[in-house]
């Protein structure tokens, strides 16, 4: 499985307990970094091995003196209460209800009148300041001259007074007898100047560390929790936890208008991931990515200063460093680390830009939930492998690594094993696959209302977390991450810069449920959007509408190009037209690959087709999938499409077909979609991969048309000249 | 079977061919007036008979020679084009590309640019009339000056060349050889004076006859068919089809301001049951009713004068007659026969107030799709009579009667036992329950846009037809037109007007999907609204909320009532909030007597529970039905609950839930929900009914609570003394 001979290009954590199995381990894993783990020493052996060493250092924690010392500068959070129901003329409302008080404390520091906002929410209406104050004592807004029955919710400032990440740690762990750690906010002026004295230490006190690990830099991502410490909301993106007046009034001098808390509370939304953003929100996360990427490469210079590499871990507090930003290569880093969690997380890593290098640090985790009596390491480890090689080989991150308790590994000799196999084949696909890009079919534009700078996260909540609601959708940027396409994300905004972005594309994805970010809600009431897709499908582009594209009632439709996607959604205004296109036409170009009924996930109800679009599903007169000519190009609705093996091959096809290539589908090609090809043609190289953890038969179809047949081994993967 | 002794109360339809077996079923099934039948002529031996001789009148149709001098006077509906996308700077729209066009023709005759509209559909701005011209020649009109992509779309006006009704029976039954009937309208004011002039001479010429039933009277509710001339839209309230500019000109003037075909158009949608009405359509709506009323009134003083009575038919060209409508009474009809298709359609018919008497014509109609050799029209009848039993037994119609060819049913002998067994029923159940409510458990109010007006018609699209996004939601009006409930249909307007109209109800119901006049839309960014419910359940009311009640993104909640109701529906906004409450509890109250998992059709995805609601079911983590608590009132959210006995039973128990009333559960009740009680307490009298095809056993519960066994034979029904 690959050269072992070179080795390189992997991290390994470890620990005090374990520095001779760490040295036998590098040796086969062919390791050439070593990092701490949180809570752990490192073991000064090590640091003579020649290996780099990794430090995990935290700008805004770990210090509680500092914090305790300046309680004007610990983090805060902007915190909307629940909605309570006025029953007469006034009203208390508690702040701290529903939310953890270990993690939160009130702000009431700052000037209250100026930094929370009393909502009617029956009206939307703020409530004047004369008529609320708030008590201390009881922990109440009272709310004066309430309108009975309306609703009323307060939004708040809070201290962040325990890290979020450190409590989740202590909470999920039992930790027993320690301190809460304090954040403070490095943004903060008297912060700000102790954390780079503070940084300059930590270097110089630890001289053999040769990359300083930031996680991550100064604003937790959105992570709050209730009173019984159990997580109430998260927002991977979310910027509620990055706010304090000193930020805000440098906000309000460079904007030009009045900072409302609402911009930030959102009706409790807290601007997530699904919610068309407000122009104010654009322009808070704007001005924020701004700050936080200079303050960053103060710290990054200092840390270059010191003659350490600066890596940026991506999570925890990365909010204002979004690697897919403009300003993010200003920073200066040297290298990004993530966790791989799919191929949508590899690609988040992979495809930064601006960095020397990055690095996925792969699962399992060496923690005590999979390294059990009875558990089964290995088969975690082949499935997060498998599903991120397809990805790695679209775009390869440059280092591959493993985090937690090393000793829990060493029990289980089998993935011992695998993973020495995992870093030769990793190597040996890079050395094939580097300085170049793979050959890519067409140019895709997954267009949403966050674009570029939620590349491949768009459809995340909490990272990759599972959900109910959002499978469907993520299933196609999860295939997108592995298949041998050039995929953008460009946003509304993009478009109404510059339409001309659109020349540059072969087919525009819209994948979500109707009026949310994904799919663009009241964006479609502008006619240079409407029109700018009207026109770039007619003049021969491809559009692929998942779930509810365009999804926006205006103006005589649900779908606002219904028209183009030949589908519309019954919303009960057209249930009186009578519909009589059902014919399914299961023999299209698209469905020749699959084996069984189409998993659509949780698909859609009550969309009908318009007569002359080709129905390729429906369901109990629902159409789950259909195609339609509008003008040169073509486009294909589908209801929902989870990642699959089989639903990939779906995807590709349907991108040809948009684009009216179906001649282009035999060129670097596998008949057998649980196989995967791919084309390095500069390096003179390609690829096939079996995705699967079983032999598959296929035949291989190579850029010039020509083919031969080929039995893969489980998981295998073969490499050839061109 | 009850009492064959005391005829009457019922229609018998005839023909030339059946006069001996007319007579000879008259006296079987006690009917005491003959109909005859749309294009039969009236046997002059049955004029002998005593009974009463019903004869249909059509005033808008059936006199081709009129409708052809009178060019300018034959009605007019607003049409809108298909959407048409600009590709330059040109766009030809051509008006009658889907639309029928020996149904309809487009009016040039009156001033184009005055009545018709061209619209940007893009922006939604109406397009300068200078900048497009119809071309008589091809067809179509031209705009001029278009924007690239944008979409365009047409309104204008057409004349009615064919009558709809007449159409649609001329090509379902493959007529050959007749002349379409052209439609004219009375409204016009050579048609109406004309018209008095031929009822009087119909009246004159018909002496035998003592029942004019007018079909209806002058506008066909929405039914236009398509090129293939198969149905393409219908609104059995809708209408598109009662305009004309001499009309809209007096509307003008009447309301002050000036009327848009978009009023009408309403972006295609023609104002359909779904569509949360507009104020123009209202005032429209108002408009045409005064008008319509005074003018029917001419036409009912002519036939009393004439020395008849006058009988509306329910449909066809009912609209602005609306029985439910404050006008209605003043047009003096003496009674209204509909057509009975469930129990719903039964209400429609027996609630309506200011005359005489009202008649159920019940299915099947003698017509071959049921009578042909093989057919079962025992079994149609048995089930259409069992359904609206019930109904009946709450508010009876007056009379029942039967339709069509009386020919074709005399070949099926054990039918025509079955019906005089029918007839024998309901004169017995009539005289048991004559002239007094049933007791009333509780007072319940469906709340909705349209209110009164359309009282248990709210989810008809077209009369009672099956709807998949419908059937879930229309199965709650099912269930109420026989429940022991005084039901009200009431509107949003009802409460801004006087909020105190809901101090009379115990139980409020909100039944449909979000953002649709069932539910109410933007209606609930009024705090008027919103308050007033609360107030209502706070202070002790039950709320009933299926679907999506109160559904409406605006301040934080997708469903407004969400804290009342206890449940929201997750659009993706909160898809990052931690969702704990999942916990069933299958054996509440409302659940009692379920024998198998809750139908609830159609369901809701995404619903999920607050804290401290109590959910009864959820299914995958989407709640289907919820209890909560609410001040002193209590709320159940259903998803759905298509009609059954099983789920009626559940709409009772939700509805004492709610009103705390649990311990009246055993008042008028039968334990086996199969079977049904309902009391007539001034007359002294209860029944018991089985409403299913098979014996059943229960309990049954008088009003003072005390209860004795029971079987019942299928469908049998017993009377008992209080
Ligand atoms: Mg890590
Ligand atoms: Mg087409
Ligand atoms: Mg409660």
């Amino acid at each position: 499985m690959g050269n072992k001979e070179h080795g390189g290009r992997v991290t390994i954590p470890t620990n005090l307990d374990v520095v001779p199995e760490t040295i036998e381990l590098m040796k086969r894993w062919g390791a050439d970094a070593i990092r701490d783990c949180d809570g752990t020493e490192f073991p000064e052996e090590l640091t003579k091995t020649g290996a780099k060493i990794y430090a995990t250092y935290y700008t805004t924690r770990k210090d509680n003196a500092w914090a305790k010392a300046n309680p004007d500068e610990v983090q805060q959070s902007y915190i909307m209460t629940n909605f309570y129901t006025a029953t007469g003329n006034e009203l208390q409302i508690p702040l701290m209800k529903g939310i953890s008080d270990e993690l939160m404390q009130v702000n009431t520091r700052d000037d209250r009148k100026r930094w929370w906002e009393v909502i009617d929410r029956s009206t939307g209406e703020v409530v004047s300041t004369d008529k609320w104050e708030y008590n201390e004592e009881t922990g109440c807004v009272c709310i004066h001259d309430t309108e009975p029955f309306h609703e009323y919710t307060v939004s708040f400032l809070a201290y962040i007074i325990w890290d979020p990440v450190h409590m989740y740690n202590a909470v999920t762990n039992g930790w027993k007898d320690f301190e809460h750690q304090i954040t403070f906010d490095v943004r903060q002026p008297k912060t700000h100047k102790y954390s780079m004295e503070r940084l300059r230490k930590y270097c110089a006190e630890h001289p053999y560390v040769n990359v300083i690990r930031y996680t991550t830099f100064f604003h937790q991502f959105t992570l709050v929790f209730d009173e019984l410490k159990r997580e109430k909301f998260v927002d991977w993106y979310g910027y509620s936890s990055s706010v304090s007046p000193y930020i805000l009034e440098q906000f309000e001098r460079e904007v030009g208008y009045k900072f409302r808390p609402e911009f930030i509370i959102d009706q409790g939304y807290h601007n997530n991931q699904y919610r068309v953003p407000s122009k104010e929100y654009k322009d808070f996360q704007a001005f924020q990515r701004r700050e936080v990427a200079k303050l960053a490469k103060e710290m990054v210079d200092i840390t270059h200063e010191c003659g350490k590499e600066a890596m940026m871990f991506l999570g925890d507090h990365w909010i204002g460093t979004e690697p897919f930003m403009e300003e993010f290569a200003t920073i200066g880093l040297d290298a990004v680390v993530g966790s791989v969690g799919n191929g949508s997380t590899l690609r988040l890593i992979s495809d930064i830009e601006g960095v020397k290098y990055t690095e996925g640090r792969f699962l399992p985790y060496f923690f005590p939930d999979t390294f059990h009596e009875g558990g089964d390491p290995v088969k975690e480890a082949k499935e997060n492998w498998v599903t991120a090689r397809r990805a790695i080989l679209r775009k390869p991150i440059d280092r591959i690594g493993y985090g937690g308790y090393l000793k829990l590994a060493l029990e289980f000799p089998e993935f011992l094993d695998y993973v020495e196999s995992v870093c030769n084949e990793f190597r040996e696909l890079y050395e094939n696959a580097k300085g170049t890009t793979p050959y890519c079919v067409k140019k895709v534009a997954v267009l949403n209302s966050w674009g570029r700078i939620r590349s491949w996260g768009c459809h995340m909540v909490h990272h990759a977390l599972y959900q109910k609601q959002n499978y469907s959708y993520a299933g196609i940027i999860e295939a997108l991450s592995g298949a041998p396409f050039d995929v953008k994300f460009i946003s509304f905004d993009d478009i109404l810069e510059n339409e001309d972005i659109l020349k540059d594309i072969d087919v525009i994805i819209n994948v979500g449920d109707g009026d949310t970010a994904h799919t663009g809600g009241a964006v479609w009431e502008n006619p240079v959007i409407s029109s700018a897709i009207r026109r770039f499908v007619y003049e021969g582009g491809g559009f692929i509408g998942i779930g509810e594209p365009a999804g926006h009632q205006y103006q005589g439709h649900y779908l606002q190009l219904a028209d183009l996607i030949g589908v519309e959604k019954e919303t009960g205004f057209t249930l009186n037209y009578d519909k009589y296109n059902w014919d399914e036409h299961p023999e299209h170009f698209i469905l020749a690959d699959t084996t069984k009924p189409v998993d659509f996930g949780e698909g859609k109800k009550s969309i009908y087709a318009y007569e002359g679009t080709e129905i390729l599903v429906q369901r109990e007169k629902e159409v789950q999938m259909a195609v339609n000519g509008f003008g040169a190009g073509r486009s294909v609705y589908i209801s929902g499409l989870p990642y699959s093996f089989e639903n990939s091959r779906i995807l590709y096809r349907s991108i040809l077909w948009s684009t009216h290539s179906e001649e282009e589908l035999h060129q670097w090609y596998s008949t057998n979609f649980n196989v995967e090809v791919h084309a390095y043609v500069k390096n003179g190289k390609f690829c096939v991969v079996n995705n699967t953890y079983e032999p598959q038969n296929t035949v291989i179809y190579r850029g010039d048309g020509s083919s031969f047949a080929l039995k893969m081994e489980a998981n295998e993967i073969k490499w050839y000249a061109v």
